[in-house]
């Protein structure tokens, strides 16, 4: 058997994860469908053959340069037997198919993919938990270093996995020049573009397209609920803040959601089953999604918070649920001023929020533009570079 | 009647698009949450109180610069009523309010959000309809003159709206230089960057960190199922093409869908219903996405095929469900080789293919490197901004 990565004795893996070898195959026991594996530790993962020989990794199946599949499982019969299954001398899992084709299994690959109802429990348990938070987040703000971020990947880390579970961090010691967000978000991947640009100035403008360009105070929202998938994480770096009043405030979208899951659990089902517009109004730019204001994710956690009362549509829902649906907006507006949410703080020039954009709702206090320069740079980065790259990081 | 942005007598609209009058607004029944106006075509729609305050479009309310809403519904008690209603002269509704407040509601904008049963079923049927197709399609490719689309508003609009509801167009006597793609799509908006870059290299690597990057027979796909959002529109543009083989070959993914949910709907709720691993394996990005292969809208219409089999991970479903999966899956693949939905076509210099890649599945045939250069440039847009172009352009 030829070998992949650093050992000839290594089945080869379709990835560039690394699988620890937590448990042995001990026994095989081979069902009509299927082949029960028996681990070490008693655990008993059923995998069939369909899935067995779908992922196949061999030099045939996997182009080894991408490590991508050529093989397609309809290319091969639904009803497909191994001739011969047995464990090898270093614990791997071989497979000699009825058709001539030959399998090899890492355990430590097999584990981790295993499906029997314990291990996708466990796997379940693994996932990153969100960190709720309240008012007392002021105090305790997660800080980092803008040099140890560009210059470090550990630091680089910390901050990434306080981004992803907190979704509230600052950063210090930011040079106020222009140029460093597309620099930061390269220690990500790329800045996602949107109507207002690769990066966009907060300031206010006379012929604003957007009331962020005011000098409004603006509720608390989410940036660009309008689109089909709001931007992950917002970064906004102040280069310049002499203006009176103009405070954030950021409020843990996910804590509201979880705290009305609590207090009114049928207005909070409401928020999650009823799409609501989102439009926005521009001369040049006409987008809108229908979606719910608080989304779930496959496992039924919430997962993502839109939220933009300025960029509403109007409200479209059978008449004789349009009470109720107002009833939980309100409810959901009113929970997001009660100060035991709220984190206020000033931002000053040197320093940076980056923040989850679809769980944090940020907004700004009013501020009197006569009183002094207030010039905010920002731009996004996706949630897919984020977890791609504390990924790459973790490897 | 009196026109909407011009005239001191309209009301005003917090939006920048144009609500034509149908019927006129003949009696107005105030109940006990609801106002019941009765229009000159005997429709009935019922308006809630909360729903008339919080969709009040006059200067407080609403920032006129900007078009968007200052007030918040949660700043006026639940059980607001109004004092007066009456339709004025212009066919306008009044409301004045018992906190003193005055709304203006102007009749084209009401019917146009009207929520009664009769006024929903009607917009949803005014909905795009996809046009669904098959093999015929080689014969009949909605085919574009590129320049036109570059010059002309009238012919951007007709190419636009071919990709919405076909999902599959050419252009043709588009010049064979590296800034074609970057002035079209700006005639939309802007390129979604990828890791692959803001524009990508479709071209044979020795390093290739996707198979597309190689000469293989590539499987029908969609680009990027590991992403949260899979890009919307995709822009293949040929500079030269001159090795043998290469051929481009494009199926419709929602006619699939449709053929399995007429032949076999138990398979279709299958692919549906089950979240699968989308994951890339790459030594510089790690990007995975759980989600169904078929991803219906909240309408429960098809709206999103997600598939790349070099791009899926392994199958993680409940052990008894696991063979419905393999069965479904299998069916799903087989009927993308099926010749009555297959279009095979060979793409020459000066010539771009533009597809929807979220439901139109793009595959190429095997192409010998050494029988001459093939090199395609290729972007993406997302239907976000496809959708919001065609908005504004049918103002």
């Amino acid at each position: 058997m030829n070998a992949v990565d650093s050992s000839l004795d290594a089945a080869p893996i379709a990835d560039w994860r690394s699988y620890p070898i937590s448990a042995d195959l001990v026994n095989l026991v081979p069902a009509s469908d299927a082949l029960d594996t028996h681990w070490s530790d008693g655990r008993v993962s059923p995998f069939h053959y369909q899935w067995l020989r779908d992922n196949c990794a061999c030099g045939q199946c996997v182009y080894s340069v991408t490590r991508e599949q050529l093989f397609e499982i309809v290319d091969v019969p639904e009803q497909l037997h191994p001739q011969r299954t047995r464990i090898d001398e270093q614990g791997h899992l071989l497979i000699d198919w009825q058709d001539g084709h030959h399998s090899r299994f890492h355990p430590g690959w097999l584990r981790a993919h295993a499906y029997d109802e314990v291990s996708r429990a466990e796997r379940r348990a693994q996932r990153p938990q969100s960190q709720l938070w309240g008012a007392e987040m002021s105090e305790q703000l997660p800080q980092f270093d803008y040099q140890a971020v560009m210059a470090d990947d550990d630091a680089l880390l910390q901050w990434l996995l306080a981004v992803r579970d907190i979704g509230l961090t600052q950063l210090r010691g930011v040079p106020t020049t222009e140029d460093v967000l597309p620099a930061l978000a390269k220690r990500i991947s790329f800045i996602r573009e949107s109507n207002f640009g690769v990066l966009f100035d907060v300031q206010s403008k006379a012929d604003a397209d957007s009331n962020a360009y005011t000098s409004f105070n603006l509720p608390l929202h989410t940036d660009l609920p309008t689109r089909e998938l709001q931007p992950g994480l917002q970064f906004l770096h102040c280069l310049v803040n002499d203006a009176t009043g103009g405070e954030s405030v950021f409020v843990d979208g996910f804590a509201i959601a979880e705290a009305l899951h609590q207090e009114a659990p049928e207005l909070f089902h409401t928020l999650c089953e009823t799409p609501i517009e989102f439009r926005n109004r521009s001369r040049n730019s006409d987008y809108h999604r229908l979606a719910p204001i608080i989304a779930l994710d496959a496992y039924g956690v919430v997962s993502e918070i839109r939220m933009g009362n300025f960029l509403r549509g109007a409200f479209d829902a059978p008449v004789e649920r349009m009470p109720a649906l107002y009833s939980a907006y309100r409810r959901f507006i009113a929970m997001t001023r009660e100060p035991r949410f709220r984190v206020q703080r000033r931002l000053d020039a040197g320093q940076l929020w980056c923040f989850d954009n679809r769980r944090t709702l940020h907004a700004r206090t009013e501020f009197d533009p006569a009183s002094g320069a207030r010039h905010f740079k920002g731009c996004y980065v996706d949630r897919d570079e984020l977890l791609s790259r504390i990924h790459v990081l973790q490897r």
